[in-house]
């Protein structure tokens, strides 16, 4: 499609012929990003960091409004923490990196790199909590853990990559597992308001829960090849963390139990999941609440003009007083190269002024998501600028929303599964609850189990999608990031 | 002091005959900070780390109004980025930890964890400059460094520290130093009215500037035993990094240069600071800007006088309306303790509200800093608390500028010199400019240079405080953190 557009420079592969080059494009041409020195690490440049930062402040506030409170924990954990949670252990050690040296000299003990922090959380809970007055106790922290992934992508697969995890401590199995469900809940709102990503929520299956949980939830969105990106967990962990680090509480009984406990992330793969369930043909298409610039001024001819350059200039002025987060590109080259820079960047809302606009008291408004173009009065675009904004976000998860709805696929068995997965879809499938089956699905089709379906009310009256017993839950398939 | 006080629950040692033991004793007990489990580690607990999220608001606004933009770079650097400055690596390399595993595989290349990214973002920023038009770039990041140090303290010096470190690139020297110049400026503003902190300001020696830089400027803060403290520190680093790196540019001349760099950093050790030098016999004692709480209101009685509940709960609206972090106490336990612990934690003002209070339509404010009490009408309190805030900040600094100035002394030889070291002052003197007396008097009195004094005009007439040759520069001694 890029061809057919002589004004496209930054030239992108063509989104529906080599997806995977047009991501990577999109991230290192409209400067999200860039690969560092060592194998499988990334930059994030400005305009890739201040998405993350917009992220942060929405789900910072939704997180305080459910009485979290942000610390932080130190990133080298003795070796030993991973070894005392058994499926723990065997979950990460594969991929932890290990500090032996400072300067020459040899460490007593090696230290690993924070995949995810519930252990070194775990050591720190057992000092203080003593009492059931020191429950429930509510912590999250922003911080990098590093992984060691074979394959990586910029945003979605990454050595080192930032998240925030909270980690949670409850009298009550009954609380910590209602906190992995209101946190999902958080979730799924910051997917869908935030984002404009719809998403499935639901518990995963054994297999595809995290290494030490007793339960994991997820929230996993479509992307625009059909396959699935996990965009957040949230465990319920039970006791298992509590009995490792003798985490133990006074109740009001007088006996001393152990604490049960939640843990949840999401990560800066969202960027990653924003890119691929918006972007198009042209590039990044941002949604409103997480774009470093919602709205960019172009004045048209204003070297010859000066009346349009300060115009352009009130605009953007205008704009920044509504609280849009604004931009005036007043450099000097042509509109049309200005146009694909700041379509290619996923700015949501354009807004041109030429000389007859001028005259005629209006700007041209062109939205990022569907192209619409229109006129406004320029006394009037500011003022009218926010609610746009919002018609867009509401705009791009409905497309989104259709966009899921259209590719989820029912099948019941493994010829439908195949033939749904290769036209890019989900599938919704019931499922006899083997891993031998996963496996099975995971070996022929590359593909696995994403969250159960919120609907299991039917399921009695199913088969196995993959080997013909009855049915113990419905689950979606699909190919995953 | 704190035996005077029967309602002092929470035993502190005593500052005035065992500042380090009151400092860790602060820092524990207020639940600023714990211990990490790995020696030379430490946790920032909530409201630890909530004084560092008001610290990062503050300076991250003051920055992106310079044209600073936020991104991130990768904690983990090739060994080798750190050899390609030869001062750089002297300087880090006993204090880099290094990472030479992932799982049981070793690298075959050792990484080390950043103490600081000069050279991995110089290794960017060769990517990213070609031309003139790419310059100047400014770029700050929000990050852990880690750097193995040998005795520790919670804020002060720990294994791993969170920071901001601002990197910048410019196609001269001179805004390269104007720069440095600019961003130590910036610091004494955050230094001055958000932590209510006087700082001294200037160039440092040889010997005590940053490894690779041309030339280090920091602000040095005097803590109550006359101690100083680096609260921050600005480099120029000329064309060093440049060359280590090549970051070159095509200039509007048509020819290639070295880009000119600057990096500047202020850290959690602005913490320990605020503790050092406004903390008391009760406890911390936080400025305004940057207390997580900054008024605390009391219901006395409120068990028995459900009025007094109701309207205290009202007033605490009223604040939380008028943008004041306010928060109220409404614990089953006596205003004694409830005094106490607030005091502790150093909560700017208290606000009490009794059946009396109640009846006169009054409320007994106290002030944290000076401890003075006064009533104030129920109905103005929200409307006055953001000036009194304001008050405090403004009262706080006079109080701890004027005891940093009746402890800076003039001394013309060493015998006066560690008098006044040994009286707890800055030592205002004549320096050769050898770094022999640096060493001297290191190894003497255990102080150092900190910066050069802004007023070097009558250098010409003295002689050096240590060794009586003609003085080269007029420059501060003291023992520091």
């Amino acid at each position: 499609m890029a061809g057919n557009n002589d004004r496209f420079v930054n030239q992108i592969a063509d989104i529906n012929t080599d997806y995977t080059k047009w991501y990577t494009d999109v991230c290192l041409k409209s400067e999200l990003c860039d690969y560092g020195p060592v194998k499988g690490t990334m930059v994030f440049r400005p305009y890739g960091y201040a998405i993350w930062e917009n992220i942060q402040a929405e789900a910072d506030k939704r997180f305080k409004a459910q009485g979290v409170s942000n610390a932080y924990f130190p990133m080298l954990i003795p070796q030993s923490f991973l070894m005392r949670e058994a499926e723990h252990v065997e979950g990460f050690a594969p991929e932890v990196a290990t500090v032996t040296h400072v300067g020459d000299v040899e460490l007593a003990e090696k230290l690993v790199l924070r995949p995810t922090s519930e252990t070194i959380i775990g050591n720190m809970y057992s000092k203080w909590i003593g009492s059931y007055r020191d429950l429930p106790l509510k912590l999250n922290q922003w911080a990098n853990v590093v992984r060691w992934e074979k394959t990586t992508r910029p945003f979605l697969r990454t050595s080192e990559f930032l998240w925030q995890e909270g980690h949670t401590a409850f009298a009550t199995a009954e609380e910590a597992n209602a906190d992995a469900l209101t946190m999902l809940g958080v979730y799924r709102e910051i997917a869908n308001d935030v984002l404009a990503l719809p998403v499935l929520t639901g518990q995963k299956s054994e297999k595809e829960k995290f290494a030490g949980a007793v339960a994991t939830y997820g929230m996993e969105a479509m992307m625009k090849d059909g396959k699935s990106l996990q965009a957040g967990t949230t465990h319920y962990l039970g006791e298992n963390f509590a009995k490792a680090f003798d985490i133990k509480f006074l109740d009001k009984d007088g006996t001393h139990k152990y604490a049960y406990q939640a843990s949840w992330g999401i990560s800066t793969r969202l960027i990653g999941a924003i890119i691929m369930a918006h972007g198009d043909e042209r590039g990044l298409c941002l949604p409103p609440p997480v774009a470093p610039i919602q709205a960019v001024v172009i004045p048209i001819g204003a070297a010859k003009n000066p009346a349009v350059a300060d115009k352009a200039k009130s605009i953007y002025e205008g704009l920044v007083k509504a609280n849009v987060r604004a931009h005036i590109d007043e450099r000097d080259c042509s509109p049309g190269f200005k146009f694909n820079h700041w379509e290619l960047r996923g700015v949501p809302i354009r807004i041109e002024l030429g000389a007859r606009d001028l005259e005629a008291g209006v700007v041209t408004v062109c939205r990022r998501d569907n192209g619409e173009k229109f006129t406004a009065a320029i006394d009037d675009i500011a003022s009218k600028t926010p609610d746009l904004l919002d018609t867009i976000t509401k705009s791009m998860y409905d497309k989104a929303d259709a966009f899921t709805k259209a590719h989820i696929v029912r099948a019941d068995n493994l010829d439908d599964m195949q033939a749904a997965l290769d036209g890019g879809n989900f599938v919704d499938a019931y499922w006899c609850g083997d891993r031998e089956c996963e496996d099975k699905v995971k070996q022929l089709y590359s593909a696995s189990t994403r969250v159960f379906n919120q609907d299991q009310s039917d399921v009695h009256k199913h088969t196995c999608v993959c080997c013909g017993k009855k049915a113990k839950k419905r689950i979606y398939f699909a190919r995953a990031y």
